[in-house]
């Protein structure tokens, strides 16, 4: 065995014991699923990737995805022998003053995406190497999965658009360990999974290798060699164990996510022991980590892209200083600012404040069309701005974007778990995504949304087509669940304009939220323009549209209802019933002392109307917000399945029309 | 040409002349779309499949799925061609009265699967075939799909489940016409389309071919060799030029939903009877429909497997007086009941009463491993039972069924939204399914879910290791946002058991429920038994679980913080502080009687309590419900991104434990 072999052997050995070690102590976590994978963390991270660890962020670093999030001891441990994590804290593992979570959050300062719902690895890995060519930078991502993840749609979504786009920076790693949490997977069930696989991706255009991936010189021979494929991704499927190392539980199944007792630790560590006896008694720092490269080897592997960790066997010496007794002088991760992610991604953003729209009052446009208005002059104001979408540009109006900027557009074809996928990448790469599609096709989306949030990525993004009133097409195209899917995202603002001022506005404020996800719904029907462009619009504000001294009512409308409940003021004007009205061009977060004040001035009365199911919508939101004072709230919803028609019948139908709302006025005035 | 090809030629022109009048009438639709797969499905319609139209729902009869549900003008024209749509119906597509809407919806009796998001349908088509075999039916199961859905990760999942489950009764055929709404697709943007396609599916285990899409001898040859595959699924991969038939718009882009108007249906028309001379000037039955084979012939068609449609063509006497003229009699869709699909399926299942179970008071036992339990329990009380999970057996319990019902029982594996869309075809074939995993995870199949409440499919969906009680597996197992998510489903009912008792007799509930979705949500811990196992749990109803005559507040727990609520009632009584605790068990309907009723009691004060985020739960159903009342509601709910720890520190951290109820009681009592 050569040097470098035993070294990244030791490394392996080393990230096992304590991924035993971790989990044991925890009580909870997933051991065999992290064995399964140390020896391609150790070929990764101590050979092949090319980053400077002291540097996580430096845009020329590798980047490295754990899309099996359940794995995340061995992260940890890679990450502990980096020098970047005391014994101590990786024994925290799991606490709740731990920033080393159960899966990995941003918590944890060297993670590249927060992962724990599988099958999204690979779709932000795609985004990343996107962003990679779209930044003109020579970085690798890489991109480790299970093989019970594999039948996740998303992750062929992402196989599709990898190939499409070329991603010769991209590459993927399949644990292939045979068994998932509850039965062997489904390849593994029907023949030789490792062969199926290679079949499958090489049938999507990518590269595709089978290895040992448990022989750490072939995981570093084809590893490397996929880092330079010239003309497209590469998977490489590693026959692996789960638990390998650890006769206890190695390749049995019924130990997923199960941690061992203390006799069970002892045990087991003994046995690793035995197995990797060489490893075990490989030469270690003072601090227990394993001697790797010293710091003058670590700068010699450097290169001017920002290279760290390449290692260099020609030189040997002084092997027992390595880089890593770095680690000590750090302080470990927990006392890292966890918060300090975004603010470093988002430090070359400036606030962005577009000119005013030309839109003249009474003009009639759709406010979907004022995003993609909007959306160029976004694009001109920063070369961080791209444009995604789901194949409905000409709907959205992305189209308008790709028009100004092909080379920031990408196309994302019918596949929305991929578009948000890809925009996580984006966004985590310093890029400033707006993704679009219809609104209830968003829903397809909704798990990378969730994990969009948790992952704190700050996405733009549009549902067009919200509600009946996109009148023949019919329900399934309708978005009536899509304001309380995105009120649900943590650090989500929810955004949806009546007019084109508004809503160019809006946009614009888009671009300046980078604490979350920042929704925008928009109308299919051409509204009228009724603010000023000078007007501005800024979250958590709303716009009381009608007001007067003697209002019964307060009428709360947002998007095509405002329009309805001007109608209905008008209409009740004629009839001597005066009411305020409100434009809730933001959902989320709320106005509260504004819709307090004018509800106050208006007998303490509100009837709320929106073009969206009442689940999680506005009238709920509203109902929420007052619902500790004396204020009456009245809901006008969407409350049955919807169906083709006008859009004047269809909200007629849902009762959420003018009429239904001067109705509604009477009633309880 | 032989006389069956002459005969499918002019059924297909006939009914491309119809998807050009019936969208230029409705002034919208999918014209190009319709016109690509006319030939598929005259060759579907009128030759392979063997069905009777006279029995829709005969359980012997082929079904087909129009997974490209934009493309319903085509199959609205079959069921004309049929018999069963008069023109004058025809010409109602997209109007507000019409049934005929502009996607399939139930509301057209005719219709096996609602569609419209695309990617679904052969996800539909997995649950169908795998019915066929449960139900030990010959019946094959045609789903045909555009060539730009491919790229949705839910065909992808569907096609390794089909291969899997060996479906050698299921066969797709896409429609691979080049282009999508706004782009070509991806695949034609590489190269040669079907022959990628063809790859692709051939590497996940299909019978892949290659037809002309316009050519009916050719597309029956294929498709009849198809229906007899002896070892696995099929897909055919039909050439087709998007709009055939019509210069104006054949094979371009830009005509995507576009209708024609009044000069270019002229013009297209003309052009459709120059380019089928021989169909145009094929004979016709009085009222205008293809002269198929006679009511005599239909007979012959007919096999004891419930066959009417194949073609004979040794009997071609009497061939002007058609079958189709069955049509006149039956006055067409629009006088039938639109909603006398779901009784007709369901009138097999008699209510289910399960004995009670013989849980103990106090005993602790998590109300994910009750649904185990219940499942098994139901499993022996009828046949119409079966479970699919998405390989998380172990966790959410439905391993307990597979034990005892192994041949009921379907791995799903790691594809949520594949699991769903096989439920959906479980049920359209009359059978009962429950489908589980973890809650979070089911944000994953949020727009199959979507789907399936359009098409009124009563899917039985469990969600297990809901809130941040789970603990330390942190935020991205963590349901908290489903019961949102389930609650704006149209007609679903939404469960939420505390304990062993109330889980075991909803999950009976659910069972009995046939009108839409029913959610049952899960806890991960054991939580104690408070109910005597006689104890009822009626679905639109609540329990009052302690009550005095000087109650300062009514709590709302439900689930895990109902023993939050119990234990805060327990320690405020000691401080000489008396609350009432409403057990939520249904979150929808809400029992707002029974809410209101003792809120008036407490000081017309509420607190609700949930481990869910605020948007969409608890709180907000609660507050709406009583919005228009002088009743207060106060909300604990989980406000922030969670993370790892004990689930006591996680419900503390969130502000939903018991310490924290008794401070918001003292706060507002």
């Amino acid at each position: 065995m050569n040097e470098k072999s035993a070294f990244l052997n030791r490394v392996a050995y080393q990230m096992r014991q304590w991924s035993i070690k971790m989990t044991s102590k925890a009580g909870s976590g997933h051991v065999t699923s992290s064995l399964s994978a140390a020896d391609i963390i150790a070929a990764l991270f101590f050979d092949v990737m090319q980053f400077d660890p002291d540097q996580f962020n430096n845009p020329n670093n590798d980047r490295f995805i754990l899309s099996k999030g359940h794995a995340v001891p061995i992260l940890y441990a890679a990450w502990r022998e980096l020098g970047k994590i005391t014994d101590e804290e990786l024994l925290s593992y799991r606490e709740f003053t731990s920033v080393l979570e159960g899966h990995p959050t941003f918590r944890f300062a060297y993670t590249e995406a927060a992962t724990g719902s599988l099958g999204i690895g690979l779709s932000i890995g795609v985004g990343q190497a996107l962003a990679a060519k779209q930044t003109k930078r020579d970085f690798k991502t890489f991109v480790l999965m299970g093989d019970s993840e594999v039948s996740e749609g998303s992750v062929w979504e992402a196989a599709q658009l990898a190939t499409f786009y070329t991603l010769n920076n991209l590459i993927g790693i399949i644990d292939c360990n045979r068994l998932g949490q509850s039965t062997p997977t489904m390849e593994a069930l029907e023949g030789d999974a490792p062969e199926r696989f290679k079949k499958m991706f090489a049938a999507f255009g990518w590269q595709a290798e089978i290895v040992d991936g448990h022989d750490v010189s072939a995981l570093v021979s084809v590893l490397s060699a996929a880092r330079e494929s010239a003309d497209r991704p590469v998977m490489i499927i590693a026959r692996t164990k789960k638990g390998y190392g650890v006769d206890l539980f190695e390749d049995q199944e019924g130990f997923h996510g199960k941690a061992l007792n203390e006799q069970q630790e002892k045990e087991a560590l003994a046995q690793l022991r035995e197995r990797f006896k060489d490893a075990h008694s490989y030469p270690s720092t003072s601090s227990g980590r394993t001697a790797g490269p010293n710091e003058a080897q670590a700068k010699l592997g450097k290169t001017e892209r920002g290279t760290g960790c390449a290692f260099t066997s020609e030189d040997e010496e002084e092997k027992n200083n390595g880089w890593n007794s770095r680690a000590e002088n750090q302080g470990g991760v927990n006392s890292q600012n966890a918060s300090s992610v975004r603010p470093e991604l988002v430090e070359g953003y400036e606030r962005i404040s577009l000119p005013n729209p030309e839109y003249k009052k009474g003009d009639a446009i759709a406010t979907r069309k004022v995003y993609g208005q909007a959306l160029v002059a976004l694009g001109a104001a920063s070369d961080h701005v791209v444009s995604l979408d789901a194949e409905v540009k000409n709907s959205t109006y992305a189209e308008l974007f790709e028009k100004a900027y092909p080379d920031r557009f990408y196309q994302s074809f019918i596949a929305e778990q991929n578009m948000v996928g890809m925009a996580i990448g984006f966004d985590r790469r310093g890029l400033m995504p707006f993704v679009s599609t219809f609104a209830c096709f968003l829903t397809r989306a909704h798990d990378h949304l969730r994990m969009a949030a948790i992952g704190q990525a700050a996405l733009r993004v549009c549902g067009s087509h919200a509600g009946v009133s996109i009148g023949q097409d019919g329900p399934s195209q309708m978005g009536l669940e899509d304001i309380a899917m995105m009120r649900g995202l943590p650090e989500s603002i929810v955004l949806y304009p009546s007019d084109a001022v508004s809503a160019y506005k809006l946009v614009n404020e888009m671009a300046n939220y980078h604490d979350g996800i920042s929704y925008l719904r928009t109308t299919r029907m051409a509204t009228p323009v009724i603010y000023d462009a000078h007007e501005s619009f800024p979250v958590g504000g709303c716009k009381v549209v009608q007001q007067s001294d003697r209002d019964q009512v307060l009428v709360i409308g947002a998007g095509v209802t405002l329009h309805e409940a001007l109608k209905a003021h008008e209409k009740l004007a004629q009839e001597g019933v005066s009411i305020a009205v409100i434009d809730l061009y933001c959902i989320k977060p709320l106005d509260v002392t504004t819709i307090r004040s004018v509800a106050r001035a208006s007998h303490n009365t509100i009837i709320t109307v929106e073009d969206h199911y009442l689940a999680g919508g506005i009238g709920e939101a509203v109902a929420a917000a007052v619902s500790s004072e004396d204020i009456e709230v009245h809901h006008l919803a969407v409350s049955h399945l919807p169906r083709s028609g006008k859009p004047e019948e269809l909200l007629a139908d849902a009762g959420i029309d003018a009429q239904a709302i001067a109705k509604k006025v009477k009633e309880v005035a």
